[in-house]
């Protein structure tokens, strides 16, 4: 291999390959980059085995060529070099890869292509295209509520389902469960069912920019892995085998009070709560009292032993009996972060059955059930 | 206690004082803050034993008093408060602060403010003045040098000698020494010579700003402590006992060569050796040669077995015969990041000899020496 590439457009494409590094791993071999000629582009490429990375960028290539080198010295070493030409030579003899900059003069020892696992291979005849924003949007609002509990992988995962036009998202760690719903503008004719690890989900938000429009999903042959194809990058991730849980069930069709706040006033709330209620497993009382016109307050309070007592009132419009109930203040806290209507509504039964929180605009089609913490 | 404050005002003090918060201790009152009313001002302090700092705000005082609560839970809770009126309440029947700002309430249990070990009183007859921004610069350029090693608890200080109207201060690890001397403008006729802890020299930097034009200085009775005097806050710091090294004596006096580079050069090519030597040692070499009309090179090269080769040139203007001399990298950065003059003269007699760096512009006074390492 000689290629020739700005050190600009290399350190860009190592920082995004960097989150498919492994941090460590029983294969060494995970820790490095792979680094390939293709199609009069150098591709670099990072897996965790969970989750991959594959990114192009333009090169003038002399000599084709493969090698892997450690990922963190090859960083750390470009993020130093002038924003100049950087060359890229590889000894095939002894697998050394010479990174010269100007004067500058690096010789980095590698391990073989060979050794480096293969990536799945995308295959645009088989894409569906989506609307990367749409897409952007989903996994915050809904991969946050999926389990890091390993001992229930497929809780770990978020539910991704393409049925005609409609496209789905849900995830739950078996305490609170977020969806969200979509209307794409094509129809599918195949049904898509997949469970995605969340973890891969967040790190292709991350990866990803408002400039990516649009963004090809494919399954790989034999469905144990789903690729995401970007303009200049691919990130290929484990699916989750198993069966997802039956969340529609679980989601409560009445209420009997609904509770409108301020999406900003809860969060600022839950925030302070939070820093009491740490102390007693989270627990957080909402007191919903009903006044007249609809005019009402929430008593939010949380209380520990150790620390001491808080207490905060927020306007509310409460239609329906009053209600006192009890969340994991965390749970109640995430939801409000990521609902972006300048209001949302509480919808309650008892102190005993779970809350349904949607955002008071609900042309967004987001829902997300908490399990109520009993107290007593 | 019942006093009110400034939000904005609590949560600076809070950010302030919380540098000398102890991480964890098996002095339960140490992760506390104290809260006192004091000549018209709300006073708050927190202390290591090691390191103590005491900050004053304005406050509205209906009646005096004083408490500690845990500073995590009061700075977690203030950051989250609105940018308003702050009361401070305590009963002290169960030394419970309770902290309302608006209709937010939270009551935070404390403990008895006399169990809070006491702070050393700064006497201002006894003080010196000193010119903030000239202390600051002192230490940056000089504490980085001192020791972290536990075992000779001497060099993890900074020597702090005053003599008429010059002061010096100094630090070493016993592999490189940082000196500093500057002329004040007043003369003293007491002679000081104190050794304090590095690390509460430098949080002194990190809780003042530029703004903080004057510093007063008192050794508390016994010369135990040194007390930092600045508008609205103290920074108390144990002085470390024992004998300081005659380092005046390992400074070398004469040198065969002088090799003038650029800083930012010098320090550039340390970061990226620095990548290369730290699987060896930190060893770099340098390999300085002279040329016509003094116009030279150092070429600087770092290798290790695992990881590869470094290379580069400097360009350099050397008097004197060519060396090749081996240091280790990070004290040669780490230098190059407090040096402000543009170049920075290498010094230096043979390999086996210390060098020593000085800036170009040498009205600074400023002196760094380095031990070589032996390569074989």
């Amino acid at each position: 291999m000689n290629v020739s590439v700005s050190q600009a457009n290399l350190a860009h494409a190592l920082s995004i390959v960097s989150h498919a590094v492994a941090a460590k791993s029983t294969l060494a071999i995970l820790v490095n980059i792979l680094i390939t000629t293709e199609d009069g582009q150098l591709k670099l490429s990072a897996t965790n085995l969970e989750l991959g990375i594959n990114y192009w960028i333009p090169a003038q290539i002399e000599e084709e060529g493969a090698v892997t080198v450690p990922a963190k010295l090859l960083i750390d070493l470009v993020n130093t070099l002038p924003d100049d030409k950087v060359q890229l030579k590889l000894d095939p003899a002894t697998q050394t890869l010479s990174v010269r900059c100007l004067q500058i003069v690096t010789d980095i020892k590698g391990i073989s292509a060979e050794e480096f696992p293969p990536m799945p291979v995308f295959d645009d005849s088989e894409a569906i295209a989506f609307d990367m924003n749409d897409l952007r949007k989903m996994i915050q609002q809904v991969a946050f509520a999926a389990s890091s509990d390993d001992s229930r992988p497929v809780l770990q995962g978020v539910y991704l389902n393409v049925n005609g036009n409609e496209m789905a998202m849900a995830a739950t760690d078996g305490y609170r469960i977020a969806v969200k719903n979509i209307v794409l503008k094509e129809n599918f004719d195949q049904p898509i069912s997949v469970i995605i690890p969340a973890r891969t989900l967040m790190e292709l938000v991350r990866i990803t920019s408002e400039n990516d429009k649009q963004v090809l999903v494919t399954l790989s042959s034999g469905k144990m892995q789903v690729i995401f194809h970007l303009q200049n990058v691919e990130l290929a991730s484990q699916i989750i085998s198993g069966t997802y849980v039956d969340y529609k069930a679980i989601i409560p069709k009445s209420f009997q009070t609904t509770t409108v706040v301020s999406t900003a006033s809860m969060l600022k709330a839950c925030s302070q709560a939070a820093i009491i209620a740490r102390e007693s497993k989270n627990l957080t009382r909402l007191n919903i009292q009903g006044g007249e016109n609809g005019a009402g307050k929430v008593h939010i309070t949380a209380q520990s032993e150790e620390t001491g007592f808080y207490e905060n009132y927020i306007d509310a419009n409460v239609d329906g009996p009053d209600i006192q109930i009890a969340f994991n203040v965390r749970f109640l806290k995430e939801v409000m972060e990521v609902i972006e209507s300048p209001n949302v509504s509480i919808q309650t039964n008892t102190s005993m059955s779970p809350g349904l929180i949607v955002p008071l605009d609900d042309n967004q089609n987001y829902r997300y059930v908490i399990m109520p913490m009993h107290f007593g």
